[in-house]
């Protein structure tokens, strides 16, 4: 009897020990399922989605599609955001301690930058409006940027310093209105930027025109100032198309909205 | 004594249970230290170099960084490289779709293509030849190019058929070498490619002019002789760039080389 109880609880224990060992390939085999199988194609289709917008293949778009709201709400919060962004400025600082630009001395020696998501983050407003996910709303944005509490881009406020250490003279080129001068200064210099030669925005006469018009324009005025433009940094095709073309431009990816 | 033998049994047969609960455990974490910590930090590496080099930021690389060969490897092998060029097709055709280009039914509405690895894909080449981590080495490259074994890319086949259909004539402005005329349209027509109008290669004179220079001076003649050029599709950033500046690229995904 004692023997058979004995048999009886091991092949029990077995089984349990059988029934572990499986649930645990179950569960994650289902894992899987969930994250590997339907979860991996949003991904595919939201991956592609992003790296169509980053090359300018996909220009225009409104919002974020709404099934991909999350992924860009992940990669915009990820570390492989910052390490896509280093490397871009990486290329700059590789760009310029080359034999890129022989700096004439005389001042007229330029460099670019775009403020927003180029010099500040507006990650910290789009964390509240849904990455990208709902339409822009001017307005709401518009607050926002009045309280000048954007975080710096902290590569960028490093390459910033480094570019004007080396004597180029600094425009930012910004297609925020005129009307959030004050505010937007304010906001630079309290996260550490300061020394810039010429922040440009849109006046009145300039909203009504497309970004990348208003932005080629403002270029144009530089030359015929006499300036050498060698470089421009920021987050939009928009800030290099058209003409004059720059020297180098350097992408800095930004998949939540496009200007 | 027969009670103490099953009481053992049972414990033991519990302690294999836990061991092997524990087991998967360990084996599960062994394999996110493996796959998961170091994996990802150069996963997350090799990504920022594909994307800084499918954005521009990253110029003129000779080879693929070592380290990132497996990567890259997996990369061009994977479904994902697949829905990305797809999706730069689609936006193709919503281009087209949508108001982009009166024909004007004169002959002269002109469309571009490159040919390697935008029309005839050199994977095949490249799974020999280390996916880019190995020197080019041209000769072996070109007698490749004259077995005329490259297989086409199919989203692109369809997209060159339906351009054609509406009226477009196509140019196929190429880097390959005069020389290599023959293979190429042999390779073109035997996956399904016809009907371009012409096939623009390097000849003797273009072959120590840079890339970029050589393919807008070939638009440059295309206007000189009264095209409209509506769009170019290409996986090299040399096809878009200088005068004349095209009205829209589409660029496909390629991080094996830069040229």
């Amino acid at each position: 009897m004692g023997k058979l109880i004995g048999f009886l609880l091991l092949i029990s224990s077995l089984f349990f020990s059988l029934v572990v060992a499986a649930d645990w390939n179950i569960l994650n085999q289902g894992k899987k399922n969930i994250n590997g199988v339907v979860g991996d194609g949003l991904k595919k289709y939201c991956e592609s989605w992003r790296i169509n917008v980053e090359v300018n293949n996909i220009r225009g778009f409104d919002v974020v599609p709404q099934e991909c709201v999350e992924y860009i709400r992940k990669y915009m919060t990820s570390s492989q955001y910052k390490a896509d962004s280093e490397r871009a400025l990486e290329e700059v600082a590789l760009y310029l301690s080359g034999c890129c630009c022989t700096l004439e001395g005389d001042g007229k020696d330029a460099w670019i930058f775009d403020v927003d998501d180029t010099l500040l983050s507006t990650i910290p407003y789009f964390k509240k409006h849904g990455f990208g996910g709902e339409k822009l709303n001017a307005t709401s944005l518009e607050a926002w940027m009045k309280e000048s509490k954007a975080p710096a881009l902290e590569h960028t406020l490093k390459l910033f310093h480094d570019i004007k250490d080396r004597g180029f003279k600094i425009f930012l080129i910004s297609s925020r209105r005129e009307t959030l001068r004050s505010s937007s200064v304010d906001n630079l210099i309290k996260v550490g930027y300061h020394g810039w030669t010429s922040l440009l925005l849109r006046g009145l006469e300039d909203e009504f025109m497309e970004v990348q018009k208003y932005k080629s324009e403002a270029r144009h005025r530089l030359i015929d100032e006499g300036y050498r433009i060698w470089g421009i940094v920021g987050d939009q095709w928009s800030s290099f198309e058209g003409l004059p073309v720059p020297k180098r431009t350097f992408k800095l990816p930004n998949s939540m909205y496009h200007i």
